[in-house]
């Protein structure tokens, strides 16, 4: 692994004692690690025990040491559609600013209200790559990919009831977007889309 | 049935002389006769023993008799994401005419160019109610839907390939739209959309 | 937003903070505010910096200001199947009541006795659109949607277990439908199915 | 298995030969023979080598030797809910009366228009054991259960489009129905339902 | 409804009141009610109020009044898989012995270890009707449909995990069972498949 | 790869051309070549190119070479449920022989008819190793499974129709095997299940 | 039964009392007895009233007794892509290690850092029959596949969130493995993947 | 549009004229189009009324004009696990050639023969972006998108049968991809794939 490039955890399903193992091994590096999916309880935990930790509720991530330098001349912009994803919005952007990068957030711009789109469209338009997030309908990955020319990382949240079947139903509108440039990623993986859109805005 | 209402047959699975036998047993009482889903060679073979028909090739519609008259001050807006998504639509324009309603087209403006459906706002707007067809994402309808006041029905194609499962992804999207105001027919159901649409557009 | 038309809270997944915020923002229009799916908990404390709330316990909504008046001479019709469909019917007639409308309630006349239902008819067939609710097998909205001339809208609930896949199995039946004039919403969407029937209702 | 009792043959994916072969062997004992699911022109090849044939083109049955004969007090009915469902209603008729039942039609009775239902309830209620065929939305199975004491099977069809799936939405349905006494079979199981149901009408 | 026959209330979703309530209202005309899905202390507090309950714990069944005479000369036969199954054969068995049928217990006889079916295949021959309850691979349907020649009711119920997709995978195999005979309920409809299996007994 | 072990072609979607090109590089070393999913008329059109080919028709399969020599003392038995099972056991049987395995098949056992698997019960009971193929419920998996005491493969096969949904239903079956000792191939996949029974039988 | 042979209890469903019952049954005998899905609590609670238990706590398995001796000269290897996979695979290691068999774990080494799974290939291509279990992706059965020549059994696991679907994504991807030898077990079933590699294992 | 831009035009469903019209509309500012999914003989109908066509019959793909010219220091590398593969990667090819960027082909390297890939690893670490195509298992992405660290596009193919679902397995498998960086089209959609490849490419 490149040095000083962050260490991921994946924190669903492990201990503090595993976690805290985990992140001290990586630490002998002095890299920089990054923990998902980590409950506040949990995080304080290990933060007990482990020095230069930032615990960031919403995103439910934990970052040890400091985040990489971003690039100065570039950013990613996060649009997501309603205020019930910002959890998953947040994940992306924590993920993607401890891996060095400015992020812009369009948030609660869903296509229901698509005025609120427009106002924004120069801050889309100027990033370098774009993680648009939605749930339910998920149709704001298809009209952001009609009108930017940078490629979309759509990222399909579990918001929703009924026949949304847990993003199931915004999973396969944003696989088959009639917009040009959209690539997808699983349900509810901040984190994902946030790793491949910081590989794209360091090129 | 109130007289002069047209009745429908539905062509698909019924044999020529099926068809015709139902149309004349209706036409006793010289009312107007839909049948939808109707192949060029049997709508053929309907028209050489029953007067009055015109077949529309596209929309695979034989309609028996005339149209009813439409009211003047309103008419149903047909939007269609793309040219291939039309014999659905047309089925649907079809559908409206017959029962006494004029509609507005407003085909090919599938949210990917989005300023397409922009330029047509006016048109589609002055509806009294609105089908918005759209296979592959369906995200149309949620678009539509926010930017009109007046009910929408959103009737999902099965335009598409791969994860689309022939109409499955634009029903789902449709039925999980974030705007108000929108109802969902089956997938390929442009009879019925227009069907519903013309109950509207009549009150 | 039109001067007065009621603006919408979707609950779930908000903390009464957020709702709070929210509603006052919207309050200094003086417009009308509806807010769904709140449990009676976050209700008590929003209606603590709030006023002139109102609770609907069975509905979980929590109205703020005056419902808009009704037409006259028309009404919404909301016919359920069940008695575990109420919350659900309740959520659409709440809803329908804030936006200006009034509602006939006919509940449980689901088609396992059918005979309950015919002796509702006359004030199905009065109303100017009518609201079918059924969980499990669905198939109260074809039998209504044959019985009346007006706008159907089927509201599939989640009620039922095993193979009705938490309102699938109606969801499905609704949108095969072999009567005419049947539009669908999503799965336990009284809202929705309320906020389409009072455009319907306002013509 | 009982002497004279008839043996059943399943046509489909097997050669006139092989078909031949089959009937041959069971008609040493000279028993009855029914082949469902056989081709026009496979039954007539069998008919060529094989004598008593007699061949129900709609059914696509072909029995051998002569049926059993039907109790004299009790029939089956079977009612079915549009013109498209005659080909499994058929197969259903054609193995009942195989086996030995009287069979009373009660065809084209769908929910959409249940005056027509209504009409034939007299022969319906009088039947020892009802099935009840639909495709679409099967809402009729609910409606027949609960409007009769005896055993409803239900036989879900094909028949449809878009989201029937091929039968799923009918199946779904009839399994959830909410009236008392309606167990199902396979989409499309003709056979199985009639031979279901003369195990009951022969109690 | 035929007098004295039994009424019966689904439980689940009602609260004791409303158990209480409709209860209150069938006995007035001294009707047997059967009352499924009612947890214990519903149970408890039903029982407070109305005289002549019976609980039984297992099934989650309350039995309001005397249960039905049975014929003297046949039974049903309840098999089932596994001891996991044991809550919906329950069910099955007191919702039969309510509606006045003889019931022969043949448990845990899975299909795994098919001796101990076959030591138990007098009693289940000998029923006039037979209950198959199974989750898992529901494979034991088709066995017992291949060894009796009485009418197979097969209740898949929700028992197992992973692929089992609770009670899915029962269910199909049931719906595809190559044994004649065989019709299927609701996956864990005990009460479904007994009252249907009643039908039958009483004929 | 081990000298003289046999090397696999699966045929489908190769052109006659592609496939002789294959078979010709292999045949280089002088290894056996098993092509699956093959034609007739590819099949002719290779073997006019290439030496020492056989063609099994049945089992679409054209084997290069001489199969391998089986151990002496081991067999694998191969059960099937129906007739319509043969083309998928046959390539199963093609495979496992020319991998250098004896093949008992033991055909049309399915478990409506149990006694007839029963009268095969020690050849089954005296192989190394089980394949067992079945459509529709699968059902045969776990019976067998219960009754031997050597791993047992299951083989799903696509024939059935309505919801057997082209062997899901099978499928689903033997994944949820109540018996021990079986594991489980893809649909159809007659080659996969003799590979790994032959791995077995050779130890 | 083989004497000696163990005996497994299926856990989970089961209260502390129903398990002693049965293993006090089966330790009539002195035969060993695996219990399988058992809750530390009800482990403690059967342990106060039999002799020689150990409980397994990460496995949620008890066994009772001495575990059969294995052979001296083959080893079952059990390989897991991600922490995430112990309690499944410790399932699958007591289960191999009660029923007499070596075990060596390879744990940790998923395919998106392949090397640590070369590391280990000696050990893996050592193994008579290996375990390959996984979640999310589930590909690490292929790869595995493709490097070993004894027989593979696929252990999909129910690790992942959004579309892993509980471990349905990778019980499809190993169902699809393109490496030959490889078989698949219920999602979870490390008993049922150990059992049969336990049957292979002793040849 | 960019001037010089490649426009598309999706072939499926479009009649030759239809095809014919767009193109010409599209080369009156002279602009290179890509006419994808279009058959030998529309495309030859189409060239005889247009200059400067060339037709790529394996990919399915007509240009019209000439390519756009690639970067000279990267390229886009495309990885296939099978022959069968090919149509779907030769999509990519074209349309990443024609959108103006270099492509090196890494076919056939699926996982069941891992040295083949690990042979080729230069060319595909040495890309600026990778597409993985892979179907059936559909694990190849995962294990390329832990051997590099480049953006990976994964695309699922249809290639397979039985419970691939028609690429429903792969699509899941690389949405659910363990190695990070990795994103997904849908199914068969080579265009796609390629088109947000270029994006990547030309940064
Ligand atoms: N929130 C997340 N969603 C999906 N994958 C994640 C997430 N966080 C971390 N990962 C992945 O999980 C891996 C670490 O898994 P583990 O070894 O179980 O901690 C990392 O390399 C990432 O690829
Ligand atoms: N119960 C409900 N079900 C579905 N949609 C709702 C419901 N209540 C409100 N909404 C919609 O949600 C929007 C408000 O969402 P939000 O901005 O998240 O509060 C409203 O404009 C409505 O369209
Ligand atoms: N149309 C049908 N649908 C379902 N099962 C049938 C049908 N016709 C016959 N069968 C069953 O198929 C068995 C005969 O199958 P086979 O031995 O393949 O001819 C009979 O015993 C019946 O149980
Ligand atoms: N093979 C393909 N798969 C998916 N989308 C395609 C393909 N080829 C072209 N497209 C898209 O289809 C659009 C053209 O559609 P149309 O206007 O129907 O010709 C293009 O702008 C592309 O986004
Ligand atoms: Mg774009
Ligand atoms: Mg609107
Ligand atoms: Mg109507
Ligand atoms: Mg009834
Ligand atoms: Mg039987
Ligand atoms: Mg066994
Ligand atoms: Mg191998
Ligand atoms: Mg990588």
């Amino acid at each position: 692994q490149r040095t000083g490039y962050p260490e991921t955890v994946f924190g669903e399903g492990k201990t503090a004692e595993q976690i805290t193992a985990i992140i001290e091994k990586f630490r002998e590096n002095e890299q920089v690690v990054l923990c998902t999916r980590i409950s506040p309880a949990k995080a304080q935990s290990v933060s007990q025990k482990i020095a230069q930790t930032k615990y960031y509720r919403t995103a439910r991530c934990l970052v040890v040491g400091s985040p990489m330098t971003p690039p100065s001349d570039s950013y990613i912009a996060i649009v997501s559609a309603g205020t019930s994803d910002i959890p998953i919005t947040e994940e992306a952007t924590v993920t993607a600013e401890t891996f060095g990068n400015r992020v812009e957030r369009v948030y609660d711009v869903g296509v229901a209200g698509i005025h609120r789109l427009f106002e924004h469209l120069d801050v889309i338009r100027g990033a370098k790559v774009v993680i648009v997030a939605a749930g339910m309908d998920g149709a704001l990955a298809s009209v952001v990919g009609g009108l930017v020319a940078s490629p979309v990382i759509a990222l399909p949240t579990s918001i929703g009831y009924g026949s949304s079947f847990n993003g199931l139903s915004a999973l396969l509108t944003m696989l088959n977007s009639c917009a040009e440039g959209v690539t997808v990623v699983n349900i509810d993986n901040g984190f994902g889309a946030a790793y491949s859109a910081s590989l794209i805005n360091h090129m």
